[in-house]
């Protein structure tokens, strides 16, 4: 939905034209929420709420399409990328990041795999696409390699401090601002809620990348300041961000089916359509097996990332909204109609992935003896993985001797790992937990290396 | 903050720039509940957080006026009256008509008799102002007053009667779609808050008023639908709603004070200015305590509404917001620069009431002995009034005859009043409670002007 003002002249019937494009877009809304419900009550894993939305959207679109609706209406149909990028990607980013809590490079929980992967490929995309819209416009051959390369870096790493430097700021201020009593838990909440939105802004506004930083802020704040608030501000904050991602979400979808239906369509280049779907999949698989590989070689055999896993992260790794906004930026970024042709293939990849694999993701899971029957295996669902949470108690195995040499195995030992950083060091700063509280199990990578004996599992 | 777009060209200047105007917004946000907050816990009650955000709008405004800045980072400030109306005022009344949960005209609450009394008063200002505006179009004179009720209540009649219906089909949708299950929480609470927009948007595509149909919606959603809900989703809503009325508000506060600073003002009718103050002040005490009068007529002693209240009511009544808009779309209805006079005294008595009489409602209230040292008596903050609730439990006083002439007696005690009409059949009807659950204090009018004795008072 794009703000865009209606052509016909007064502010009443501007606002009457409003009125009716919302409404209607309310009530897809509410459709597919009730679509996604009645079918997966009826266990109908086929056809998941993604696709729902997307369906409402695309047979609205179709039919406003051969309707004429009046262009009012329309306009306010219009998905601009702006209002996604600015409104309904922060809070479905911030979302992804929040509810990973426990993904420290330890689990190999399926679904922390997939979302944090998936999350990740899209603060890459989108660098990448940034990067890459910089490179082009700037001729020269032999430099653009390294351009391209220090550029990414520059935004991506740019970004990533914005958003873990906005997390750790809000983390002190709840810590020591004292907003976690009762009578102030409204307050407590607006501020918290406003943390992540000022990150995007931040980044967007120093020319870097809002999503990137959101979702660094996001993994900061829930590991972080969320142990600062109450309780009751802790679930409502939770049930908040898990409320708006998935309003944004659906919206998304049905906006994406609404404007594939109704903005013109380039077939002339179908070859290119075949030919990207195969080497989207060709090049995925060589992604994630290679990367999966890389990454068992370096963890202990107990946590590595079994192969089945790994197929289902092939198979499920395409999030369609990111694809989808920036394949419609390309259509005004790119000229001579190409951006078209790249927002042709992307529509028809998203569909056919969101009906398709989105669908019958569930079904193979359960194949794959991965989940249960019974199980809600719908990967949009936000899955709070609370498992490994690092405990801050610290046993040390060695003796505590006092020389120098001693503090520095002791510092060294200390922070070896991120966990160990992180236990010792970052959560209590930025906390105000005391470690006797902590009940969760114990990840205790120093010990499981030194002493070489079994110990839990990642999950 | 009103989405225009800039007009510096590229994509991404404008995102960028959207950016830093966004950044700037969040920031006095922030500052103004940070501020709010400080004052109050100085126990600074002169100066209320309404105030706080006005000042910090006023302020930075000004700032940006003598700064030059950049346009199109100042397009981004502009404070659309489209923007407020469709996406600031809704929170804001829905917020206050579902934390009037009492309200049923029983009440000498001070908090509830303003609060009720404010709203409808904006409810009333809008319809006015739309009835008006149609009325001026058409030149004939002598119709024109039959003309104005008649829309009047059209415009009225029609929004109510929408905000009502939808309210009543969320009811029934909450209570027989058996949504109020643990896994179900989000699914829930997404349809839950859809509901209030859907009912504003209906209404304005009709031609009403979409402000008149959110306030009924929250009134019968609050009395019906949240009932239906499960006890967290209960927990959620009411704190949802808070929040984003809380941001809505300080956000309304902060750009009234920016555009303040911002915009041309016409200083040459000082007088209009001066008189306006005047009139406004006499009309609403002929208002309020004539009001007060009649209603104190019809109603039992022990609940009439004292004369403290009265002055109370008739001293903090001015609610600025809608006032601003209403004020701000008169500039472009109006020709002549007739728009920009009203604007001007409009903004000088919205700013002169909420510095001065909003702020000093506080000392005000505690002066009349309303409420105790040390009580929270900022109106900005949603008070929830709980007291009166309804027991459905019903006691017939009379003996329980059979024939049709005691049935329709019984019929008639039981609808005499809506109290008693809501009770024994709207409340069963909607809402799925169990006459047994209720635990709150009775209001029993039947037993108390049946047999005339003393009883509970309203609070």
């Amino acid at each position: 939905m794009g703000i865009s003002p209606a052509e016909s002249g007064s502010p009443e019937k501007e606002q009457q034209a409003a009125g009716v494009g919302i409404l209607l877009q309310i009530m897809m809304l509410v459709l597919s929420f009730v679509l996604g419900h009645v079918l997966r009550r009826h266990k109908f894993y086929y056809l998941p709420e993604a696709s729902a939305s997307l369906l409402i959207g695309l047979i609205v679109g179709g039919l406003a399409n051969i309707s004429n609706t009046e262009t009012s209406i329309r306009a306010w149909f219009n998905f601009h990328e702006e209002f996604f990028f600015l409104f309904l990607l922060p809070p479905i980013i911030f979302q992804s990041g929040f509810s990973l809590s426990a993904e420290l490079g330890t689990d190999t929980n399926l679904y922390a795999l997939v979302f944090g992967e998936s999350v990740l490929n899209d603060a890459m995309a989108i660098s990448l696409y940034r990067t890459m819209s910089i490179v082009r416009k700037h001729a020269s051959s032999a430099q653009n390699f390294f351009m391209v390369i220090f550029r990414f870096l520059e935004t991506f790493v740019g970004s990533m401090s914005a958003g873990v430097g906005v997390g750790f700021v809000s983390a002190l201020l709840f810590k020591y601002a004292g907003l976690d009593v009762d009578n102030l838990q409204n307050l407590e909440c607006c501020l918290f809620v406003l943390f992540p939105y000022f990150s995007y802004m931040l980044a967007e506004g120093l020319g870097l990348s809002g999503i990137v930083s959101i979702l660094f802020t996001a993994i900061v704040m829930k590991h972080y300041s969320y142990s600062n608030l109450s309780e009751n501000s802790q679930q409502f904050v939770s049930d908040f961000f898990h409320l708006i991602s998935s309003l944004a979400e659906t919206f998304t979808f049905i906006y994406m089916g609404f404007d594939i239906a109704m903005e013109k369509h380039s077939w002339s280049h179908l070859g290119f359509i075949f030919f990207s779907i195969i080497f989207i999949v060709v090049a995925r698989a060589a992604n994630v097996f290679s990367c999966a590989y890389l990454v068992n070689l370096v963890r202990p055999v107990h946590r590595q990332i079994p192969l089945k896993h790994q197929k289902a992260l092939w198979y499920s790794g395409l999030r369609g909204a990111m694809a989808f906004a920036l394949a419609l930026q390309s259509v005004h970024d790119l000229p001579e109609g190409r951006g078209q042709i790249i927002f042709t293939a992307t529509t028809a990849i998203v569909v056919l992935s969101v009906l398709l694999i989105g669908g019958s993701t569930g079904t193979m899971l359960e194949a794959l003896h991965v989940v249960g029957d019974g199980h809600d295996s719908h990967l949009g669902e936000s899955f709070d993985v609370n498992n490994g949470y690092v405990a801050p108690s610290f046993k040390e195995d060695g003796t505590s001797g006092n020389g120098i040499k001693m503090k520095l195995k002791e510092f060294h030992k200390r922070t070896s790992s991120f966990t160990a950083l992180d236990r010792n060091y970052l959560t209590p700063f930025f906390t105000s937990q005391n470690e006797d509280d902590e009940g969760g199990e114990a990840l205790l990578d120093e010990r499981i290396s030194s002493s070489k004996r079994g110990g839990f599992l990642g999950q």
